[in-house]
């Protein structure tokens, strides 16, 4: 299955696709898209069509959007929202699922520590696709959710094996 | 020409659409589109459709959302700006474009001062187009936002008038 991560942001979006087959990865494409301007609808607009081409044309079936909280000020906290909302709306509109994860958690399920810095993920996205080449740093935090995500489906797979191998 | 105005909510959206002809402004529609449930992919899509569906029924020319600012936490800042993100994008993709104001802004064009309560601004709304039942202090507000861009719009035009007779 493929599975979409989101690193949402109003300047740059992060995205990433990666193939699950049980416990294999493999990376599949990875990009930021920007938005410039003053006018904020447009902008807005503008991260809607990019990415709704990108989930056209690569079709996931799962995603993931990383759960943001800026300790920043109001109007920070504000565009961010804002971005998410798109980020949340067009795989919702695909149809997909669209699950949320801390940034502490995907830190924990792709580097194995809840507070580890942006070079040591980008070190383990790419250990663990190899291969890949970075769009960007929010690209590779995508991609850190998209794998995240991947092993949170997986143990569900697994643990659903399990229960009906007891219930038989 | 007509106007839709939005106050952006997560739980309610507020929504009425005027229409503004010289100084005359009539009532056409308001409402609220509420989401409801746990997954907010879900409700930002629910929003987003209702949304698209009240554009594409009322055919605005013009659009504006109101830019309220949050005191709250950033838990509460974060979903408003999810919202408003929807609230931005559904204009923007129907082709219009979508002006924000501020909330003293609003209340200054619709009521003469910036630090009106609810029950005032519904009084001038519904004194400013006559006629009108309001869906409730939401749809009441997103009225105040498309009379304060329809007066915007029309001092926009007689400032273009002058302009071009002293001109000629």
């Amino acid at each position: 299955m493929r599975v979409l991560g989101i690193d949402p942001g109003l300047r740059n979006l992060g995205w990433g696709v990666i193939s699950s087959e049980g416990s294999r990865l493999r990376h599949i494409e990875n990009g930021q898209i920007r938005s410039d301007g003053s006018d904020l609808a447009e902008r807005l607009l503008s991260l809607h069509q990019q990415l709704t081409e990108v989930v056209a044309r690569l079709v996931p079936d799962a995603a993931a959007v990383e759960h943001t909280f800026v300790n920043k000020d109001a109007t920070g906290t504000l565009k961010l929202g804002q971005a998410r909302g798109i980020a949340l709306v067009v795989p919702a509109a695909a149809g997909l699922k669209v699950a949320e994860y801390a940034p502490n958690h995907v830190k924990k399920s792709v580097v194995g520590v809840g507070h580890a810095g942006k070079e040591q993920i980008q070190h383990m996205v790419k250990l663990q696709l190899p291969g890949v080449t970075l769009a960007g740093p929010d690209a590779a935090d995508a991609l850190a959710v998209a794998i995240c995500h991947a092993h949170h489906l997986q143990s569900q797979r697994s643990l659903a094996r399990v229960t009906a191998v007891s219930a038989s």
